[in-house]
């Protein structure tokens, strides 16, 4: 079908595109705008039915809204801002550079263009920057009859009728009420009598993270945002949560990766961008990764004597990194996941403990096993080797897996207690192990 | 609240107790059974009337459900599966024991059983093992008066009545109507008038990844699943997707991190499970790191007379291993997101080689002057320890941009093409360059 519409496009049969377009999801008309020459996409979003191009606008790429927004008249903004649901519109004008947001606002209603403002000052990543307006509200005299009249002549314009919202005149919420309880009631039933009063509702100022686990905990499709007088001030929908969710991810796995997390996809990310996110970290890690080159410096007799030691340090540092980066993953994931708390601190030492004894263990075995019987090493080195194996092992995931708690709990992100870092320490410790026992057992 | 339910219950008031508890979400009071007393949460869990009690039992841990299946009677075993959701019951009995299984599939209807064993059959991951069949289905000749009291009859058991899908007499899915559209339509519209015909489903043997991909594409709260002639047969719902996300997630960070990846929470798995998971790959890992050593072997005459070229090996290796994580995490997590495919592999490879061309240029000469200025080290091995860092930042971001890539082609998990790996092959290759440079400079 797209090869169809794309071919009534050249042909410049714009009006028999527009009837076959108009049967496509809004998320795939979208898709296929992005493909299409600029010239040609600016004709077709014109002719769109005014409901599915505000549809189509939530769903382009940014740079796509802001080159719309830059061609089209001052009526034609207006319309579009009129239709769209208020989340997507703090969306989109977020992510413009002010002669757009000027551009925007200056023909925007009044009203829509208070409540714009009012959103868009709410804190990066809170309640207030993602909710939005369009939800039903019921009083709690009515009957569902009179309520689903109510919702026959409003619903057109929400964002969602699966929840409906119980205010009084103050606009204090009292209740929630699903569409299905609704139906399923008898109607002259007044909307006071079935709906929930035990309410679960977020704040203007709560911050996405704390909205997605609770998400997730309830399975809700939306919950309500209230001010500090309790008052319903707008709700979070689902959709929302699922890409916070995944944003959220993404930001955790780069910082793992001692990154400064980026919120924009990888192959749409300018190469300066990319460089400066990735430069801070490399730096910090490759200075102190000097340190550890001076303790190898401290023992430089002992390599000069017996250089072969010098091959087992990458086995070490190897070995220890990924003990310890396994555990930190770990329980950096419990952390996010709220699975793990910092009362857990002495369970997870105490798992890590014992987990580490394991893997230590079988690690310097097979290790010993290698380096005696197949390499014919010298059994002193051999010991010294397997000894340094087994102790690194049991620090890398004794450190890997309490630093991140210990990180929380002093308000640092504890992705940033990953790999990188925990390395850094385990490498240290690690090869001043090494070589003091090997200055012991090897009498140097 | 928990206090005073707490109390009454220490006090044998069960019948008050429930009064109050059954005002909790089920969410909640599945948390509050989980701290109670065995034998008490046996007793409050008798008193919930029917439908929360079923609700509640999808909640709880799945220990807890076994203790109570294996303590109630056979009788109260077909009320709850009765009650509980399909895809919730095969949630549960994919955890269980055979026996419990047996002696729960005893006590079923017939009906109930064999679509419980249908659904147990289909591939773990797959959207037949997480679907569920509590959907309403319309016929598309129905008028919305009709068809709303038709939910009015069917809706009270039904999963959602959010989406509604209409069917023919052969089962065969023929449109997709949402409760507010039905709603805000006359009551004399026919279905088929304002049905959506062009719907976007899923298939039976879908992986659950796929189906979390379109869920998050197209905003839906709920999909329909076909079976291979295009019958419906289920639907899957944003709650379960929203698992599922956090699920592959979680999988990918810990394959990213050298580790089998683990479904359960970090503080209920076993201490030799953890072990299990980690072992293979510290092996794989720690045998290939001795590679390196040999590397380093290889060159021992040149360590032999410079032996401050030991002290710079952590160095290198870490600068290296951190650098290639870095595009290799963000790959990977392209990858996963459908942000990067196969085809960008040029892309990413010149963005990857402008990126570490940058940095690496960075690095080298904040090293430099570290080196030569401060350190106040000779300029031949300064500049040795340079060039072989610039060569390694960029031999590490190609390698850890492109080889994920080239392992979706290959069809191995991406995830597992993370730090670990690269980093063993990134060492090897810039402990090469780093001696023959220096043997070549330095003139040994």
């Amino acid at each position: 079908m797209k090869e169809l519409i794309l071919r009534l496009i050249e042909e410049g049969k714009y009006v028999k595109a527009r009837k076959e377009i108009i049967d496509m999801n809004v998320v795939d008309i979208a898709q296929f705008f992005e493909e299409l020459d600029k010239q040609k996409l600016l004709v077709m979003f014109r002719i769109l039915p005014k409901e599915i191009a505000s549809g189509v606008f939530s769903y382009i790429s940014n740079d796509l809204q802001r080159y719309i927004i830059e061609s089209i008249t001052d009526k034609e903004i207006n319309n579009i801002i009129d239709e769209l649901f208020l989340d997507d519109a703090v969306d989109f004008l977020e992510e413009m550079p002010s002669n757009v947001v000027k551009k925007v606002l200056k023909n925007t209603d009044e009203n829509t263009r208070k409540l714009i403002n009012q959103f868009l000052s709410y804190p990066e990543d809170s309640a207030g920057s993602i909710m939005t307006i369009e939800y039903v509200d019921l009083k709690k005299e009515m009957t569902v009859r009179q309520s689903i009249e109510h919702i026959k002549e409003t619903g057109i314009d929400k964002e969602t009728i699966d929840t409906l919202y119980v205010t009084n005149e103050n606009r204090k919420l009292e209740g929630v009420i699903s569409i299905r309880k609704l139906i399923l009631s008898d109607d002259e039933k007044k909307v006071k009598d079935i709906m929930k009063t035990d309410i679960i509702y977020i704040s203007t100022h709560d911050d996405q993270e704390k909205i997605a686990l609770l998400f997730k905990k309830y399975d809700f499709t939306s919950m309500p945002v209230v001010d500090n007088e309790c008052r319903l001030v707008g709700i979070v929908t689902i959709d929302d949560v699922v890409d916070i969710i995944e944003q959220e991810n993404t930001e955790d796995i780069q910082k793992m990766a001692a990154m400064q997390p980026s919120e924009q996809e990888y192959l749409k990310t300018k190469v300066i961008t990319l460089a400066k996110h990735r430069i801070v970290w490399l730096l910090i890690l490759m200075i102190s990764a000097t340190f550890t080159g001076k303790i190898i410096m401290r023992f430089e007799h002992v390599l000069q004597s017996v250089v072969i030691l010098a091959s087992f340090i990458p086995m070490l540092m190897d070995t220890g990194g990924n003990a310890g980066s396994q555990s930190s993953t770990l329980v950096i994931r419990g952390l996010a996941l709220g699975e793990v708390k910092f009362k857990d601190v002495f369970r997870v030492l105490l798992k890590e403990l014992q987990v580490s004894l394991l893997v230590g263990i079988t690690l310097s075995a097979v290790n010993f096993i290698r380096i005696y019987y197949f390499e014919k090493i010298d059994l002193l080195i051999a010991i010294t080797v397997c000894i340094s194996l087994f102790f690194t092992v049991i620090l890398a995931k004794l450190v890997g897996g309490t630093l991140p708690i210990i990180a929380q709990k002093l308000k640092v992100d504890p992705a940033i207690m990953a790999s990188p870092l925990i390395t850094t320490i385990v490498d240290a410790v690690a090869l001043t192990l090494f070589f003091t026992i090997a200055t012991h057992l090897l009498g140097i």
